[in-house]
């Protein structure tokens, strides 16, 4: 597919272009864009138009189309997104590490622009704008590619961006640091993901489905999020009063996102204690128990016989990521089994332990691999905003470059410097 | 493949205990192992032998053999690489970053192992002990996959480690924290490396061609070194006898290694003055050129008309890294061209300017994008020793995780801990 040589080429030549610009006008850019974005309203909403009319045909549900939708203060919300990530401190060109060798040899490890950076992400066209600017604040350049149904509104977008870089940064902005794929065609990613030469690194964001189709074609680094499958293990020195508060939280917050809690995990000292109770407060915002055989009848004598809402739980209920108000419980025989069911069914992302007991707290927390591990907190915690981190530009089960929630810093590279004065090896 | 599958459940599950182990275990492990290759001198030399035998019967060249080879000085050199490693602080539990959020849930950053590591490499045996320890000592679990010449000797080493490790710390070391792949099948790889289940990252060592078809057929993360084709330009602004002896330095002083220098770039306004006095030094060391047309004349003035060490450059020369007394000679219009040439035909690996100009090495050290730049040294220095990492398991010229001489901190992974009493979000 050349058109997508062509666009990846033009990425790398960018690039280089990206990372010459200094803070001050990066951020003007940034700023320029959301005024852009602002300024642009009315033709925003009519491009959007065409993309639900698109939507529709091809009979998205309700909950898609208002996704898809963009509104004025929608619209507004982006701008001041970007807005924000121009106020964010500038991370390349940080220094690392440093040090001065015997021979005299300075050495700085500086953070850098990682380089051509691909987006790959549903419907939302506000993530256009979203990822366009984390990634041109950090230097990189971007191509974007989001759900066909929005591609009238996300060319727009870029398109808006892109001008409103080269309204005050001139031929120093260059042209293709922002691309959106202008073609819905889909094998356009796997061509793309094929371009090693030109690019640096893609970040899937979506469902299973669509994160497991990129990286199996990808032959370009992924950094990426598989699913949140986390646990809350009430351990048996806990406060019981907090567990509650912190099961209810990690489950019935916002069950829809990553970092809300599916399965939870009681030790056997105080299941009869814990689960009745606990099933009863769940129950009120209707959450369906999947539960394993020994704690259906405690589970039973919180919430009575309804059936509707409870049955077994199997070994797939384990590994799902539910995202709704369903939750698995199971009872074990303390810490060790709990970190034994979360080896083998997590997801490496947030899991927490409830318990007054600190050995046994260290122990969780040392033991149980995942990008986030809690003691007496919720699993809701882990999100670029909650940590500080600025912004953020997704949440990485992997564990290699980045871990956990990506901010601004994790959308770097470094190199190394090393100044001399005529130093050869000896 | 079942076997694989089975090899690398083992590791994924011996990768949990390994996390286990203190800094104090694994150092006392280390040192068991190193005597434990001390003591098995003769065997190991025997089962070298057979090595030996495989590789005349495939007909390896002296060279090849020589590499393969093990007699009692070699191991002992591997034995005190491993007390080396031993002696290193343990990059295992850093605290890489660290806050309190303002709802008081404490968050640290720490360093973790990455879990399985699959090293790629040819012949060699030594890197088997070699890498091996530094996967112990950041408490990854190893799947190693030498030649198949090689096999005898590894799976030695192998075991000997194995079995030291166990006789100090008995059942707290697993029995696959260390394991040499059992066959010399080539399917084997392509097997291993689909198993993202348990699988964390491969690094491939070696030439071009195995790190290519590695990476072609993973889906595991791998961090690599394509190769290095470093350059040396020479400004005109250049103190040009440090010029000459950083040029003799990179090209001449170890060539088969990959921080070594390839091309030499001589801003034009010096070109006449440098080319030939740098050409008869090279000559010295029979240096064969392969030079763009006009610097054929000046390098000519140097070292006369000898036909047979100079020839026209292609610009597949300017992509090749030679490995050998071989060097590409252009001259280039000041740094702009250069980086240019660099950007085009470069590794970004390794490069170096020589100049007294401080406002042109700053252009040129922000601008390069290479794992290492330098002003005034040598692109030999490339190199985890000479960097002070302490020990180096590869260099990389990726991009994502680590970039540049890999050491034991760039073994680890992270993750985020957070530590509160009974926060909720909100």
């Amino acid at each position: 597919m050349e058109q997508m040589e062509i666009l990846a080429r033009d990425a790398r030549e960018s690039s280089r272009l990206l990372a010459r610009l200094t803070s001050a006008e990066k951020d003007r850019a940034l700023l320029a864009m959301a005024d852009g974005l602002e300024r642009s309203v009315d033709t925003l909403v009519t491009a959007n138009l065409k993309d639900l009319e698109v939507g529709r045909s091809l009979k998205l549900s309700g909950a898609m189309l208002d996704r898809l939708a963009l509104d004025p203060a929608r619209i507004r919300a982006m701008a001041s997104g970007l807005r924000e990530v121009a106020a964010l401190p500038d991370p390349v060109g940080r220094t690392l590490a440093e040090r001065t060798r015997p021979n005299g040899l300075h050495l700085r490890k500086i953070a850098t622009p990682i380089g051509v950076v691909v987006i790959i992400y549903e419907s939302r066209p506000n993530v256009t704008a979203d990822a366009a600017s984390l990634c041109f604040k950090t230097g990189n350049a971007t191509i974007l590619r989001g759900g066909k149904e929005a591609l009238n509104s996300n060319r727009l977008i870029a398109e808006i961006l892109v001008t409103a870089g080269r309204s005050v940064l001139g031929d120093r902005f260059p042209e293709h640091a922002i691309q959106v794929v202008p073609i819905a065609d889909r094998e356009a990613i796997p061509a793309l993901l094929s371009l090693t030469r030109y690019v640096d690194l893609c970040m899937p964001r979506g469902g299973e489905g669509l994160i497991r189709a990129v990286s199996e074609c990808s032959k370009v680094p992924v950094i990426k999020h598989f699913k949140g499958v986390c646990h809350v293990y009430v351990d048996r020195d806990a406060d019981l009063g907090m567990a509650e508060n912190i099961l209810f939280n990690a489950k019935c917050q916002r069950p829809s996102t990553c970092n809300a809690a599916e399965t939870l995990l009681v030790d056997r000292p105080v299941a009869e204690q814990f689960l009745p109770g606990a099933a009863l407060r769940l129950l009120g915002k209707n959450v369906e128990f999947h539960a394993a055989a020994e704690s259906l009848p405690l589970l039973k004598k919180g919430v009575g016989d309804r059936s509707a809402v409870m049955r077994l739980a199997t070994d797939t209920d384990y590994d799902t990521e539910y995202n709704d108000y369903v939750i698995n419980v199971r009872i074990v025989d303390g810490v060790e089994e709990a970190m034994n069911h979360i080896a083998q069914h997590g997801s490496a992302h947030s899991d927490t332990i409830i318990t007054g007991n600190e050995a046994t707290a260290r122990r969780f927390l040392a033991e149980v691999d995942s990008a986030a591990v809690y003691w007496n907190a919720s699993t809701r915690f882990t999100d670029g905003g909650e940590f500080g981190l600025g912004a953020e530009i997704g949440i990485s089960t992997d564990k290699l470059h980045a871990r956990g929630p990506m901010g601004l810093e994790e959308l770097c590279s470094y190199k190394w410097i090393g100044v001399g004065n005529g130093q050869i090896r000896g």
